[in-house]
């Protein structure tokens, strides 16, 4: 199941990006609200798959309370596949609790849906799909 | 600069293989010791990079203490690079602080280097070279 993306939680998506790009002679995306996330988005090229730099858009969204608990740093891991509802059937299947029971709208337009950490042993995993 | 791996730090390598094996469709390396580092390792594909899943061999190992501090999840991220110790360099020239001042043998055979997790906002980054 390919990577399609690590999501890393960030206080500021400027300063971020300021530090990111030229370690890694990238640029990042246009800044994107994700409404459903309460999250404003940029993702960097590395390789195949993408750094996404999350800040949050209110304290109480899911990052901000990340970052109040945790401080910055590796939030999620993201693979692509087909179909996220059968990802989501998948994980439910093994006895794995879901985040999100259905696909829901993501960044970049796609259809994305969420496992619980204690899915897979304390890291969050998300389901991409396409294009 | 492309994506190598993504570490995840694991109390149990073999229950851990369990989980993700499955989960992504694929199998794991044979497990391998990395002295350097005071952890046993087995990779996974997930497309063009890896997850490393790292349990430690010892409680005051790097891996063993973020275990007793974080718990299990997300520990690193690793790009790959053609000189860890221009990589190292160009960190330290931007201001960043290091754990490595030089490369040092890693798992897979590789020279590998790590940045101090204040380098890059809260995310441990490893550097690592060829093939």
């Amino acid at each position: 199941m390919p990577l399609d993306h690590i999501g890393i939680a960030v206080e500021n998506l400027e300063r971020s990006l300021a530090v990111y790009e030229p370690a890694l002679s990238t640029k990042g995306s246009p800044p994107e609200v994700v409404a459903s996330q309460r999250a404003r988005v940029s993702f960097l090229d590395v390789g195949d798959s993408h750094l996404e730099l999350l800040e949050p858009t209110e304290p109480d969204s899911p990052i901000g309370k990340f970052l109040a608990k945790r401080g910055e740093g590796l939030h999620h891991l993201a693979f692509h596949v087909r179909s996220v509802d059968e990802a989501l059937d998948g994980v439910r299947a093994r006895g794995g609790r879901l985040v999100d029971e259905r696909a829901r709208p993501g960044a970049r337009g796609r259809r994305v849906g969420f496992a619980h950490p204690s899915a897979f042993l304390g890291t969050l995993v998300e389901f991409v799909e396409g294009p």
